[in-house]
């Protein structure tokens, strides 16, 4: 509770708004919500499972505050990303009296966080949209970058807008309940963010994994500031995924993507799959001379030291390349890779062969 | 088909796109959709009537011109603009291999255009849209200033977001086919941007009403392109409906939303609904020593002329005035109405007292 919180501005075209990261942040969220809005009426959209963590105490806490609250819970897990519960939550608002003086505000995962913002970016043609990120993934990823969106039965986020949050508060301390494993699959992302952007933080990350293995609140705190910052640059440059630049950010996803297919996205958690998928573009990457061996060795070395060194899945390596032809990132029929050339930079590799992907998914598969 | 097509320049802070309005423009829709995107994939969406008298066309000459395409056709009326329409259609699409790269083409009325809109606005986070408005009040109304969306069941408009089209291309030939009182309705629209915003265009009105009934394609020309220009002067200062701007464009309104909740929405059609309200309001801007009675007199003349001098329903003057009371532009438990205080020019006037609204109500009711 003794660490300053962190302030990450995000300066986008749209609107500019702040990343407030620290311990026991979410004892001051009246206070950030009316500093960013003129709203009374607060819609919270969370899970049954971060309600009873989290939600329903601090709906209690913006009454107190003066604040009139509805909380809007939905089932936890990725099949509430979906149209259907979208038009339940803005029935249930309109219901609840909600209208474009009202605000949504986040509570949760990746999962309640697109579809919060989806709803918000919709009610009344847009509403102000908050977010208060409960899993460690959701702090360093989903909360940057205004992507909201919900699922159709066939393609992952294909609905939705980008909308940019008024604001976001994260607060370390909810990842103390965070599940093991949940807390590992957020760290693969912070990996990611060393290896393509920042060879100091990647140093940053090896010299204190026992502090983050620890859940250690102030390494926390900068962990989660300097990943939020990272991803913030990338999403200023290229704020509507049109020039290409946000590609980097999909370190290792090419692979992983297959890799929830193939387990038809029940068998990793998406971090895991990232995970494995930097492991195999690593790989890769030393396979076609972009990297050396040392490289590799450094990557395998920060994983294994955060307990994320994870057994690629026993997929048919024909199959996962399949997979990867029928990502929506594939281009003019050709696999491409986001690929490192050196410690904190990556390029995208076209033209890749199958054979070389097979090659290094066979060399790791177990 | 000698008119020549005229081009209003709609300049926003997000992207200008222009509306191309004339006689015969539907001949040239392929290279107005080449020249502004780079997609070979379009997306009609439109309803049964529209498909059969228009669209279906459109679809096979833009296959001749090597476009793939897919026509989604509704039904039509109200009830298609729904969430789970917009679901449906969605789905269609992946189904039918729409993707980023993809735009999507509405063509028919308000509804097929505010539907259609909201469905490309959210389709991948948003593709490319065009507009080929098929109804007198769908050209010089809900075709420009972005707003696009669907209705919840409690609630019309509700969800949706501002969505600027890619181009709107307005041919006057199809008015041809519009059931007189469809073309009626649209008229009252017309009316309204001569009386809020230009007595020169109210002159023009005046002089030209046999013309305008005669739907005579040169007069329409001029007609809607001037309206298109007058609407996009106010869309572009207040594009998102945060300056209050765009409330001059409610004339007659605070009364017709009125009469549509009274008759259920399937009594009078919005135009219809219009040209009593603004009777209404000139009636009571005259009441409230704003206007002369010179003013609320030519206003009739012209209404009549154009075969619009509708009576006012006879609804119960004080349940109307409940209903003002729970339209969504009340603001602060007030009943404020868009009133003009001389042609070409409105403001918006607060603070009107029931007694005054129930007197002139009861004057026009029949």
């Amino acid at each position: 509770m003794t660490t300053a919180a962190k302030t990450t501005r995000v300066s986008l075209a749209e609107r500019s708004y702040d990343i407030v990261t620290g311990s026991g942040t979410l004892a001051g969220l009246s206070d950030f919500l009316r500093e960013r809005c003129s709203a009374q009426h607060a819609v919270l959209i969370t899970d049954s499972n971060v309600d009873e963590l989290y939600a329903d105490a601090l709906g209690d806490a913006l009454v107190e505050h003066d604040w009139e609250v509805h909380v809007l819970i939905v089932e936890p897990g990725e099949a509430s990303k979906s149209v259907d519960i979208a038009g339940d939550l803005w029935n249930t608002m309109l219901e609840e009296g909600a209208d474009r003086e009202s605000i949504v505000v986040a509570v949760g995962g990746g999962v309640v966080g697109d579809l919060a913002g989806w709803v918000a970016a919709s009610f009344a043609r847009g509403v102000p949209f908050f977010q208060v990120p409960t899993t460690l993934l959701a702090q360093v990823d989903s909360s940057v970058g205004g992507k909201v969106g919900v699922n159709l039965p066939e393609a992952k986020n294909m609905v939705g807008a980008f909308w940019q949050p008024h604001g976001v508060l994260v607060d370390v301390d909810v990842l103390d309940s965070l599940p093991e494993r949940e807390y590992r699959a957020g760290l693969a992302e912070v990996v990611k963010y060393g290896v393509i952007l920042d060879a100091d933080f990647f140093a940053y990350l090896e010299a204190n994994a026992d502090e983050i293995n620890d859940r250690d609140a102030a390494t926390l705190t900068t962990v989660i500031e300097r990943c939020c910052r990272l991803k913030a640059d990338v999403v200023e440059e290229d704020e509507r995924e049109t020039s290409g630049r946000r590609a980097v950010l999909n370190y290792g996803h090419t692979f992983a993507h297959a890799f929830e297919a193939a387990g038809e996205y029940g068998e990793l958690l998406h971090g895991e799959a990232v995970a494995a998928g930097m492991r195999c573009a690593a790989a890769l990457a030393a396979r076609l001379g972009k990297v050396d061996a040392a490289f590799v060795e450094r990557q395998e070395q920060l994983l294994e030291s955060l307990e994320l060194k994870l057994d690629v899945p026993a997929y048919d390596a024909e199959e996962l390349v399949q997979l990867m032809y029928h990502d929506k990132k594939v281009s003019g029929g050709e696999l491409r890779f986001v690929l490192p050339t050196r410690l904190g930079h990556v390029e995208l590799v076209g033209g890749v062969s199958d054979e070389d992907v097979i090659t290094v998914l066979k060399e790791f598969a177990r």
